[in-house]
């Protein structure tokens, strides 16, 4: 590697022979120089590989930051990265630059992201869910930025909020199952059940057992993040206790689609024998020879309007507190 | 939302009945006030929200960056989100914050992407591939910061590299094609030909084709994204012009699982009546009924290799230039 070091003003200064201050107002584009000057201050600023230091401008200007500020739960979560996506499209396009993070599903992390990327004074801040510490919020409260909780929606945002119901969605799930007569129904759950938005889509879904008059006959909570592997031991895991159940309801897709896997290698006919609904609508949820029974989940969507309400708070314009994007429940074939 | 403003020093100030000065010097941990003053301080700016400016702190102070950009071809690649997870994981271990950006597999994108967050003056950056303008090569030889060029290892990099020879990817499954038999092998890719990594493995398969005196028997290059539908659809279009093939390679395993899918619902048998040859080893390809003939790439371990390089540099700490993470292939049960 060729080290240079950084160029700056003063060394394009005594390249070409004039003030640093010169050159200063040369490259932001001031007057009170001649074209020879600036053709020269620009080609040695070229030749030296200068960088114009934001910093120092955003510092000594006070300039509007354009850096938008995401955190989600997990980067290797399939659902998320399509969220990413629409956000960090639509931020792109507004000349917005998107900075994004993680915290693995710890609200004390999340909180030590907070405070790091609001220290560099970001245009705003999207979090995913509802929950955050109570100094988070009240560091948001008064941080004078927009913020867009997203995924897990929620009527009394810090700031606004664009998302759906994960209890309705169990809700829904729940509901369904009763009504293709599944009567002994078990769930899969990951991450020790840490994701508190899952929590939420499996209380929902127990209550729309216990609105049949039907308990949750059996659940497992593995250590595990939500992917194919885990869904695949956590059936063979659930049904050895109970051989029974006549339906199962996953963390997620990856986790469902996993099943579908062990239920085809150790002939387990699905949805005859037994009925698998998983959650997110994952693509390859729908090209399974089976079209999986779960929520489709308008990630990329969620991901737009957020950074769109962002930026229209930012210069003014209307923007919803509450935005709702509606899951929906793709019967399949599964259940 | 309740909006104080951003509380500054002078808010503090004014709060307290200390000048700015001590305000700052509080603030900053100096010396040269009571106990009582300090505390007072510390009382009023938490209960004002204070967030110190990192932005004045690092102009002020010259302080070091702990910011490191990251730049991927995609964010909705599952391969990438491991990538991007490990580097992740690492750097905040070692108390660095990263920004991720994406540039949909062009140089131009990078570049502009490149520009903006070398504005920022960052730690340091790590980019996806070896292909890049001669104006981003240019500018990061002179930038003075580390940068690790991950995924296509290249001998000559920028300044450091980490990853593995596509090309050779490519090669040794054609090799394996042929060593099962196959003759009549097809290729199915995305993104119209756009990812040069992808056309890499394509050229490297065609080489050892070639060597075993065997053309490419077809190719159908699609404009998708890499996905499961792609594949789906991929295969049912060069099928419909080659039946004859008894083989084909796919740009990744969604691709492949897509296929797989395909042959499925059409009554096609793999590995009997067709050989399907994936790129990647996502975690679903070990689970399916049939594990899927592919080449793992250890994601997550090039995302972690890279960030602790790129910090044992900044450090003045020994970092290799070129760092080899070898891939493997899987035979599994699909070709």
């Amino acid at each position: 590697m060729e080290r240079k070091g950084k160029a700056n003003l003063e060394d394009i200064a005594r390249a070409t022979g004039v003030s640093k201050m010169t050159v200063s107002r040369v490259l932001r584009g001031g007057s009170g120089f001649s074209d020879e000057t600036r053709d020269r201050v620009v080609r040695a600023a070229d030749a030296l590989g200068y960088v114009p230091n934001r910093l120092a401008i955003a510092f000594g200007a006070d300039q509007a930051s354009t850096l938008v500020g995401v955190c989600v739960p997990r980067l290797t979560s399939g659902l998320f990265a399509h969220v990413l996506d629409g956000v960090d499209r639509a931020l792109s396009r507004l000349g917005y630059q998107t900075m994004i993070g993680s915290h693995q599903h710890a609200v004390e992390q999340e909180e030590a992201w907070v405070r790091q990327v609001a220290s560099w004074r970001p245009a705003g801040l999207i979090l995913s869910g509802r929950h955050h510490t109570a100094a988070t919020v009240d560091l948001l409260r008064h941080a004078g930025m927009p913020v867009v909780e997203i995924w897990d929606l929620t009527t009394s945002p810090i700031d606004m909020s664009v998302g759906f119901n994960h209890f309705d969605c169990g809700v829904e799930m729940g509901r369904f199952l009763v009504l293709r007569g599944r009567r002994r129904v078990g769930f899969v759950g990951a991450l020790a059940g840490a994701d508190v938005m899952s929590e939420a889509r499996l209380d929902g879904f127990e209550s729309a057992l216990a609105d049949a008059g039907l308990p949750l006959a059996d659940k497992e909570m593995l250590l595990d993040t939500p992917g194919f592997y885990a869904g695949y031991y956590g059936i063979e895991t659930l049904l050895a206790r109970r051989r029974d159940l006549d339906a199962v309801y996953f963390h997620n897709d990856e986790m469902a689609i996993g099943a579908l896997a062990w239920c085809q290698a150790n002939g387990v006919r699905v949805p005859d024998d037994l009925g698998i609904a998983g959650w997110g609508g994952m693509e390859a949820a729908s090209v399974l020879p089976r079209r999986l029974t779960t929520t489709v989940v308008p990630t990329t969507a969620i991901g737009k309007l957020a950074a769109e309400a962002l930026v229209a708070r930012l210069k003014g314009e209307h923007a919803e507190d509450v935005t709702v994007v509606p899951t929906r429940l793709v019967p399949g074939a599964t259940v």
